[in-house]
């Protein structure tokens, strides 16, 4: 039930059993070129757009499951026997093969050693160049001199990912390969002429290649049996046409105890220019040395921003390490491509995108700040929001409206959201008077985009006066329309009201702090008046005018998020929040995370949605939903109930699942979209699509500022945690508006939430809050919880 | 260089080595339903459309080369060995494990032995039900008793193909499949709430079964090495989301000596109405044997309305068996679904559909006149026509109009060529009269149609008089636009003159007449202006005037088409005739067919179009592209030169490449789109993209017509071969309008055209022709050329 552990010194996980219920990834570089790859060095890469720049072809949701990747074959000549340097594709038997994976950040590492040869295989993507290193230490550990052969593998992609799926007469008649000078060079001409290059160099002499898979592979064989390797040598394949693939080999030998090393570049670029180049520079190894420094400096400094010591392991090492990775991962990629998202859709998710800023905001304020720029140019004149938008060919014009059956009722007020928090923690006002344009005509100031979010959503309101759910709120999968409206979203829109009133206040804009103040009174009384349902939340209205949720509903009668927003809104009272929140835990809850509603719909109802086509347990209909979870350790730490926020938060904690990796079948160090919930007949507890989720940025949110109670304000930093009442306390460092903390919270009457006593720089300040004007470069807090 | 052989007595092409360079497929089914399937049981099934309807997954270029299909496992329970009823996906070696496919006409056999057990396993589709049945015989030929296990093994795609390439987040969560009395359901729900259903029965008890492929395969394994069959026991698995698949086991004892039947029935519908009530019905073998003889029964009646018997074996087996086989195979299922096309463009390809009615006609009237109406409703009210039509979803309005630059210059004009056709077929000129709809609006007579037809072209011509080549012409690569001009739509479109003069003529059009034949007055001066190049004819000219092809053009110089047009439309005289054919000859010809054009392009020229994007060689540059190939046998059997229309016939002739397959590569019993040309580094003589081409349809007409001379006209038939001159006579039977004809020609002078005799029920006629009021119900007709 274990295949790997969690190395906290080195920041990594070491899978040790690579036989993985699922693959098990990791994200390669960081700004234009990204790499994913998995435990047994299968996966692909693609420069600036997994779309239309895809490099590496993959097969998705294929057999063997995760075919072809980066692969390197090691051949001993003198019987012929051959492996690789990942467990697969060769697949030798685990008794004989030893083996471990370790991801690190930006880079992962394959340590194997077979019939006394050792090897160490790391893979990584530079932080500046669109190209990746494959460094291969390999060792003798046996007593005889060995001579062996080293065949690397990659399989071209024809950059236009959907025209490599389906259009075979013409893609397989576009490539040019060629060779030379250790070097292969990838190159095709695509109608209209556009001739994109990639390359594979080798830095030791190339014995043989190939560039034809055909060659290499052979007839009616796969990875794990190519011909070329079999046979000891490639054909030397010139692909004019046909599939193409890279595969150099080199041959070596080692006297017993001596260790070589070969390296393999893959990047972007025209082999006989850029390739050579990048061959001649990095043939000095020190040259890839300083390069993987980089990309330890890259993630010490974003990650360094905040770190905690807890009593719990498993958080600490979440939060200061994978989940803050994944945040990181998330912003860069969005949800462009990974083992699941085939990358057919680039570009930003609206609303993802805007959750994605509030887990990074701290680390990188400034590219928060351009993130949200090319957010609000995401937004029409009228207030809405564009659903995806593709920043790297974003123009203004009417070709970016879409018709109203496909506007969303929450898209637009994410930003709500994003920039309250970018301002929090950058006390950056002028952003709010930057001219920004409109996605369909015209621009406005930051401040006036998110007025019109909000006068458009005012707009949108059905019978009840609560928000019309529209296209679909944050579930895409609850299709309200016409007169169907969202409670959620009316959530979403009240405490986007509270935080822009605020805003308003504080640049002076009276006459909008009362209209809007008007507004979510008017709101409040709605909510008061149709969202209660006795117990709980209702979840909205339908169409027809029935409840969404509640006792009288005939399939589901509650829902997730109706609850927690309801606390993170401001919009409940606690009574009401405490009772809901309450029925949440009784209805929902499981020991693997949230159920999204229950009971699951059984049978399909056109005016609820596409929630009602899924099995009970999947996806919206039933499943844990990691995302949602989040906002329900979100509103238990406001609430203050500490141990009901640390049992929601660990229930889907991947790090908890480390020890029934059978069960939950992902990776522990990264969350995951969903875990399948109890009303499926036979995987309860089974995770699925990993890495690109926002429960990342939503965790960390909601472990860094609503458990350990950590939060940036206008005017300063709150410090107030809420905590398992046995944690006697913890540690933590935040950097905050340049200046650094050092908190260290104790908990002697083992109590959840409540600060009894602040001292700061030696000095008691009253309440939770520390203003900015008592702030010095570094502080030293503590806190006294009772 | 071999890997089977023709078996023309069973009418079966027998594979004896299942190692091919490429899949060699056979096409299952006739009419709603279509299976493909490789000579190792690899291939996939569609109902109606491969789009929306594709039942069965299949990963194209892919590795191995073609997983997954039809499998059949066989293992021994004795002792764990397992193997494949075909050689793969098991693979066992070669010299162990016995094998032949054979490929026969609606139905594929694989007959295998290993280890004393000898496997016959057929796969057909019966002609009027969804659904396909796979047979097993199996026989114990040692002499122990044995304990066997049989499992099958489908992959179930998700309907709409490119969901199930791309949108993994949503279909791995749609599928609830179920299990009952031995079969299979496959039911899921799918977006906007539709449940298509299939099903897989096995009329022999069920001993377990897998629904959800990861329990049937395993992790990091394949269909070569299932976890299920090498354990001996499937896990009866449910897959509730993930990916399904369909797999039941069946144990079997055979005594020595002893045979049994295994059946599975693979269909569409509901699992426990539909498929249980098909397993009842063909649990009694015999009715499966109904179904069988029925598809002989269709096959037997669509190939005998012309048969031959000429001293080329190569030839006979082609025209009798293969080649119509191929004609109606893609009438069927035109250019939607193969190992090459992955069915995202399904429906008709207006010019693809209106040649291929071209070889079936004689056959299959009444079926090719709905066709051509279904292409009639793809013309617009202005005359150009759809560049491809869905009839199953057609429906009439603007929507339908392309954008001006998407209109090609020889859409509409084909139905100058199919629509004659049928006329002098059947004699049905009533069709003319029939009011059909237009693409956009309106509806006219089928007559007014052709017109309008020639009037928009008439309306398109360019400087020189010719007719412009629009988004572009037969060749879909040429894109002249602007003011480029298309010699070769120039010569379509005086043929179509011709045949239209020809019709308004018979039905008294007057008016029609004199308006047209001033029209191919004027064509034809144009032509002899400016299309003639001195030695050849030119291909066109570009937007910026200059000429394309020729002695001054830069890069490729002469091309196919221009010259074997120039014939066929009867536009060239004799003298350019035999010049421009000789052209082709001394540039053009191979042993391996003709390439389309010489030199191939290297450089890319925009006004040129997309055929300079390909590598010399290959595909439209450089490339023999076989369709292009038949005209040129059309043409040389127009000009009378029997010994070169033979040689240009035999030298793409599939059946002429069996012994030299590793050269040939795809099927020799059927054609191919092209075949790699003279220019190619390494592959000349390659073939690619075999089945689903207008090469079918034009060198059955190439042969049985123009060579073998036998031509339905207004008025009867002419009988006028062009031979090679070492032919001492053939034999051939035609249907014509409900008439039998067998004719016999013989050549005692070993001349290579031209009718000395024509002697029709004893009596002698004039020419070579056989007027309808000279026919009886059955017709001698001897012919002596000399």
């Amino acid at each position: 039930m274990r295949y790997g552990y969690f190395d906290d010194k080195n920041r990594e996980y070491v899978i040790e059993n690579p036989n993985t219920p699922m693959s098990w990834v990791n994200y390669l570089g960081t700004a234009e070129y990204c790499g994913i790859i998995s435990n047994n060095a299968s996966g692909y890469a693609f420069y600036k757009s997994p779309k239309s720049g895809r490099l590496m072809r993959f097969r998705f949701n294929s057999i063997p499951m995760d075919r072809p990747g980066r692969y390197v074959y090691i051949r001993d000549n003198a019987d012929g026997d051959y492996w690789s340097a990942s467990w697969q594709p060769v697949g030798k038997p685990l008794d004989s093969f030893k083996t471990r994976c370790c991801h690190g950040l930006g880079y992962t590492r394959f340590e194997s050693e077979y019939r006394g040869i050792k090897s160490s295989y790391r893979v990584f993507v530079p932080i500046d160049k669109p190209l990746e290193f494959w460094e291969l230490e390999i060792e003798n550990t046996s007593d005889k001199e060995r001579e062996l052969s080293l065949f690397t593998y990659v399989e071209w992609a024809f950059w236009d990912m959907n025209q490599d799926l389906t259009n075979f007469q013409y893609i397989l008649y576009t490539c040019r390969m060629d060779y030379q000078d250790d070097i292969i060079d990838y190159t095709l001409r695509l109608w209209p002429f556009r001739e994109p290059k990639a390359f594979m160099a080798s830095v030791l002499p190339v014995e043989s290649f190939d560039t034809d898979r055909e060659y290499f592979i052979g007839r009616y064989r796969h990875e794990g049996n190519p011909i070329a390797v079999e046979k000891g040598k490639c054909s030397n394949s010139i692909a004019v046409g046909g599939s193409p693939c890279g595969s150099v080999q080199n041959r070596i030998s080692l006297k017993p105890g001596e260790k070589k090393y070969a390296l393999y570049i893959v990047g972007i670029g025209d082999a006989k220019s850029v390739g050579a180049e990048y061959k001649r520079i990095y043939s000095d190894r020190s040259r890839v040395d300083e390069e993987f420094t980089k990309v330890q400096a890259y993630w010490n400094d974003r990650l360094g921003s905040y770190t905690c010591n807890t009593p719990s392991e498993e958080l600490n090492r979440m939060v200061n390490i994978w989940n803050q990775y994944q945040c990181h991962t998330t912003f860069n990629w969005s949800r462009s491509a990974s083992f699941n998202e085939a990358g057919g859709r680039d570009g930003l998710g609206y609303r993802d995108t805007n959750q994605d800023t509030l887990g990074v905001v701290h680390a990188i304020p400034e590219l928060v700040k351009n993130k949200l720029t090319d957010l609000l140019k995401g937004q029409f004149s009228f207030g809405a929001a564009m659903h995806q938008i593709q920043p790297l060919t974003w123009t203004q014009g009417d070709h970016n409206v879409p018709p109203e059956s496909r506007i969303y009722s929450d898209d637009h007020l994410w930003l709500l959201i994003s920039i309250p928090a970018y301002l929090k923690e950058t006390g950056d006002m002028s952003f709010l008077d930057e001219l920004v344009q409109y996605a369909d005509r015209g621009e406005a100031s930051v401040y006036d985009h998110l007025k019109q979010a909000l006068e458009f959503s005012w707009g949108k309101r059905g019978p009840h006066g609560l928000l019309l759910g529209m296209a679909a709120d944050w579930n895409d999968c609850l299709n309200l329309k016409g007169k169907g409206e969202s409670i959620w979203s009316t959530f979403l829109f009240f405490r986007g009201l509270n935080e822009f009133i605020e805003i308003a206040r504080r640049v002076g804009r009276e006459a909008d702090v009362k209209r809007f103040t008007a507004y979510r009174d008017e709101i409040r009384e709605s909510i008061d008046k149709y969202a209660w349902d006795g117990k709980w939340f209702l979840r909205g209205y339908i169409d027809s005018g029935k409840k969404l949720g509640g006792q009288e509903s005939e399939q589901c009668k509650i829902f997730i998020n109706s609850q927690t927003w309801a606390v993170i809104s401001g919009a409940a009272d606690r009574e009401k929040a405490l009772k809901a929140m309450d029925s949440l835990k009784e209805y929902l809850a499981t020991e693997h995370g949230i159920v999204k509603n229950y009971p699951a719909y059984r049978e399909h109802i056109a005016e609820v949605g596409a929630i009602t086509t899924f099995p009970a347990g999947l996806k919206e209909n039933g499943g844990i939903f990691c995302h949602a979870n989040t906002w329900a350790v979100v509103a238990e730490g406001m609430l203050g109930r500490g141990d009901r926020a640390f049992e929601f938060y660990r229930a889907f904690l991947p790090a908890a699942k480390n020890d029934m990796a059978d069960v939950y079948t992902m990776e522990p160090y990264v969350y995951s979209q969903f875990i399948t919930g109890k009303e499926h007949p036979y995987h309860f507890g089974r995770a699925r699509n990993s890495w690109l989720t926002g429960t990342a940025t939503w965790s960390f949110v909601a472990a860094s500022q609503y458990m350990l109670g950590i939060r940036a304000e206008y005017d300063g930093l709150v410090v107030d945690p809420t905590i398992p009442h046995d944690w006697d306390g913890f540690t933590a460092t935040r950097v905050y508006r340049g200046k650094r903390f050092e908190i260290s919270v104790s908990n002697p009457s083992r109590v959840c939430h409540g600060v009894k006593k602040l001292v700061v720089n030696g000095e008691e300040l009253k309440g939770n809050f520390i203003p900015f004007d008592r702030m010095k470069a570094v502080n030293k807090v503590e806190v006294l919880l009772g």
